[in-house]
């Protein structure tokens, strides 16, 4: 489908997934609050199944297909958290699934992909190569391609996230979330438009991959040139992605390098959870505009919380 | 009081202390269990107030001062998790705290007693030293000491995260804690022998600060010689932990530095959360005895998350 969902579609996906995946929980932090002058109610997908929100949509998608496409599995290509989702997601189902993966990904992230049961396919290290080889998977084997974002099923299924931030917590006045190609904020864009009269929904984007903003000041997509350490959001929108948050972001606010690592740490110690630095990028937004959010009820969407622990202390030096 | 508190003590702490404490969630981990062949049903005491199980023992006892103490306030020595705690616990009441401190112990854990508003008294770092500054203090001030462990108050507090963790589960078959000077296995020994029959609890202890395992297998206190990553646990026991552990707690298991870092550094990824390293001797002896722990169920109490997260890849590097 070529139409972007609505809040029904999230309602219906947030059904469709209930059993597969956890309900996460919604934290707090008084002391993080002094400091911000901000409520903030995180929402913590880094205890996702993967450990990303991207099982949603990728279980969304999954349950979402014929039996017979089903029959024939499915495929994406992903060096990050999308394809240990779809992996998981396939496996919980019993169908099989095929990850393109550059050959120069992280181990980490490879043997994630293939600890969730899929089939590791390798390609070289650019987008063309990529896509030539999915490609060639899909040709020879009839299965579904499952995009990581700009897809009907993907986005409702994200949406289910601030779906459940909404049930869980009272009148928010802003939702802030990553945004890298925009599946995860389309799905809080339409949830709230929809059901949260006079919220407002902010994308957080790392100044140095900061392709979102530009587009939505240029009105197209502006492809992404991304150098951060923020991993997950280095893509850049999709056609639908970039329809919804024009519609229905705000805006989208940058942060720096340094900003991400402060913020990073600052909830690994305050709120005693691992939190990758994709997540730490909202966070890192609430702390760098106080202007907007100082004495306001904030959710966070906690993107993930998958990390190499060794590089840790590499960052934490830095600033 | 020189007498051992009994469950009823414990439930009256609870109630005590109720308001004033986080009812820290249990967290469950399939992959986790699928690789240590048990059900384990972790009690989150990283995310209890000042990050660890010890603000529970330190507000009973303050809460528990007569009005004429708490107008003198209170004290104690301490260079971890208990002077934080006990700071909170007065500052929430209302009344003052003086913390004694080695001149050398870490800067993070000086800033955090100072961050809950304690006075910092620092003295030489030795053992005599501490004790003959905390005579000091409290001949000058009039206040109460607040002792890390052996103590009614403190032990009663202490085993209220048992007591939930009971509440909160069906019918465990194991029980493990960390043991440093006792305070919190003991009370989690009382409350299983008195609510939990048939239930097994066990201390989990580094092989380089065995001196719990020594006593119990010697019956008497034999003095601690710790050389460990798990700081929490470098104290030796107590006359009344002593007793109650003699009486009630299977035995101690212990467990290699390196054990305890790679349950450390298991817990970050998969249950994305952070924990010490003295919590992570409890999952260590999980894995470390699977004879034992294979194919039952396992509560365990994550008993705090204070690191320094700059070193943290120093230790992820080395196993």
């Amino acid at each position: 489908m070529s139409t972007v969902p609505a809040l029904a579609n999230i309602a219906e996906a947030a059904e469709r997934i209930r059993s597969a995946i956890h309900r996460t929980p919604i934290m707090t932090c008084a002391s993080l609050d002094e400091e911000t002058g901000a409520r903030a109610y995180f929402k913590c997908e880094n205890f996702q199944r993967t450990g990303s929100f991207k099982f949603r949509g990728a279980t969304n998608a999954v349950k979402n297909l014929s039996t017979a496409d089903a029959a024939k599995g499915v495929a994406t290509h992903s060096s990050g958290n999308h394809g240990a989702a779809l992996a998981a997601a396939a496996k919980a189902e019993g169908i099989t699934a095929k990850i393109v993966v550059p050959e120069n990904a992280a181990t980490i992230k490879q043997e994630n992909i293939l600890l969730h049961g899929a089939e590791l396919i390798h390609c070289e290290p650019n987008l063309q190569a990529r896509e030539t080889k999915l490609d060639e998977v899909v040709a020879a084997a009839g299965c579904t391609v499952i995009p990581p974002y700009n897809h009907f099923d993907i986005i409702s299924g994200q949406g289910t996230a601030s779906l459940e931030l909404f049930e869980d917590t009272d009148s928010l006045d802003h939702l802030i979330a990553p945004v890298g190609g925009g599946g995860l904020l389309s799905g809080a864009a339409i949830c709230a438009s929809e059901s949260q009269p006079g919220i407002r929904v902010w994308g957080a984007e790392p100044e140095q991959a900061d392709d979102a903003k530009k587009s939505l000041d240029a009105g197209r997509i502006i492809p992404a040139n991304p150098n951060t350490i923020a991993d997950g959001l280095q893509t850049s929108l999709g056609t639908l992605t970039f329809e919804v948050i024009s519609k229905h972001v705000e805006d989208v606010l940058t942060v720096s390098e340094t900003e991400i690592i402060t913020a990073m740490q600052l909830v690994w110690h305050r709120l005693k959870i691992v939190i990758e630095p994709s997540a730490a990028v909202a966070v890192a937004a609430l702390i760098a505009y106080p202007s907007i959010f100082s004495g306001q009820r904030v959710g966070i969407i906690l993107t993930g919380g998958n990390v190499d622990l060794d590089k840790v202390a590499t960052l934490f030096e830095s600033p």
